[in-house]
């Protein structure tokens, strides 16, 4: 049960102060949820809350099944209800939040939260709206190459929402033409690509970790790297002018997977102190793929955005 | 599943214009879901939606098996979700409401609630808060005897929520210290104090319906019953200048159940006719209490609330 007096002092410290939100946006089995945990995880519960808008399905996995679109439709969900409840959560009030249950396919019991200094919103849909952009203060879109999201959603949804791999491929591509119209088109939003992937060209091993593009588009001010780029570790991380597909200038980060660690390592540490956190090391959480699989580029990606969220929480 | 086109024409229509809100508070069995059934009636689907406030309770039955206060403690109830509720749709703006299902004690998936012209709330806690009455044109509260209302309440947990009737009566013993600190307080706050009660001093058959005492606060603007009470309908209806329990100056309308049932229906033709709503009769579902049961008294109040929440529409 909720504790009234921690609840009352918490509020009375957060007196005036509008949490920071970031949107971590991208379709299903993108990485979302990996790249939220270690974040949630490294803030700590006291000061971060997480959400994530799949629980704003209107239909039961039940009733989908008889309806002509699919979870990624937006009239599959109650969007403009999501759009409210993020204006809400950004003024730092709090929000009786729907929850639809993975495992059941189902929609339960709703439950209360409460903004804290972070909130982190990912899903399918938090970046489909202006009026649902305006919530954030930084906004991500996860865009692995379709391959490697295809793997990661046959592993995820057969492990754990008991699909087999023939329904979870076949759920694909019924999912296809909803993924175009409205999950993709919310990349030329966000201030972040962020993009996991093996390098083309290079003849790494399977078991080499993937590599990882951010690209860091003007909309929003990033950390000066300036430090870590010129402090020899080039090999771990490199930045480039470039272009989006739409021509658009933006800088892409080049995070290599292929390094050995202790180069990623030193740029995490180099990262980490310009943050100003307490401790000489980045927290252990970052970069955790699972209980025992972690990714530098995942740990590098996840620093740059602490160092986002903790510069706008100032 | 909703049309959207109709959804959007009638969000058109009402562009610009805030709905009408009435609460009817009360502790439960006071009648509140008897008269706000007669008025949706009468008012509408396509104009009038209604909701309970006890779909906010925090807990469900189970769960408050094992607490120290009932679901007429505040703290049983998400009261701030219910005033930031009242206040989206008081400013026109749908709500995702939570629901809390009676017949099984359990919370369960929350449902959409649009705005419509005239949004009803009835409920334990609607007047409990200064934020919660701001919300609403015109506020009311049932305050019929207590021995009225346990039989009331007997008759209706042992039919419909399968209780017996010790067991209601524990419980109603159980939540009287809450009733007299959270529910009953909140008769201070209503424009209109409705008491369905018999008559003291006389005996009258135990068939003959209830009278209604409807105290008629100065707090709004009434309608003007010149035309009734001059009409020499005076036996079924009369007006008089009162004071409240606190002293407060109140006029109080008596409107009897034990005069013939024509003479009632005369008053329900002359506010009828006031109202300036199609037909010379009065709606038949105004003052149902069941499908074989009428009452004339709950007609003409039901009949006096509809004049306000017109008025207040207009």
């Amino acid at each position: 049960m909720p504790d009234k007096r921690l609840r009352i002092s918490r509020a009375g410290d957060r007196a005036g102060r509008r949490p920071v939100l970031l949107a971590i946006a991208g379709d299903s089995a993108a990485g979302k949820t990996t790249l939220t945990a270690g974040l949630v995880e490294a803030l700590g519960p006291e000061r971060c809350v997480s959400l994530c808008t799949d629980d704003y399905h209107r239909y039961d996995r039940l009733e989908r099944k008889s309806l002509p679109f699919t979870a990624l439709h937006p009239d599959c969900n109650y969007i403009e209800i999501m759009e409210q409840h993020l204006q809400l959560l950004a003024s730092g009030q709090p929000i009786l939040k729907p929850v639809y249950d993975h495992s059941t396919g189902q929609l339960t019991r709703p439950e209360l939260v409460e903004p804290n200094d972070f909130v982190i919103v990912e899903g399918l849909f938090p970046l489909h709206s202006k009026l649902a952009r305006a919530c954030f203060d930084v906004t991500v879109f996860l865009d692995p190459p379709e391959e490697v999201r295809r793997d990661w959603k046959v592993q995820r949804d057969t492990r754990k929402r008991g699909y087999t791999p023939e329904q979870v491929l076949a759920e694909l591509e019924v999912r296809e033409p909803e993924s175009a119209a409205f999950i993709r088109p919310q990349r030329q939003h966000a201030d972040i690509v962020v993009r996991f992937a093996p390098i083309a060209g290079r003849e790494d091993s399977s078991d080499t970790p993937l590599s990882a593009e951010l690209m860091l588009r003007p909309t929003i001010r990033h950390p000066d790297l300036t430090e870590v780029l010129q402090s020899g570790l080039h090999r771990a991380m490199h930045l480039k002018l470039t272009r989006d597909t739409d021509g658009r200038p933006a800088d892409t980060l080049h995070i290599h997977g292929y390094v050995p660690r202790e180069e990623s390592v030193a740029v995490e540490k180099v990262i980490w102190a310009s943050i100003g956190e307490p401790g000489s090391t980045s927290p252990e959480c970052l970069g955790r793929l699972g209980p025992d699989a972690r990714s530098e580029p995942l740990a590098i990606t996840q620093l740059l955005l602490l160092h986002h969220l903790l510069d706008a929480g100032r």
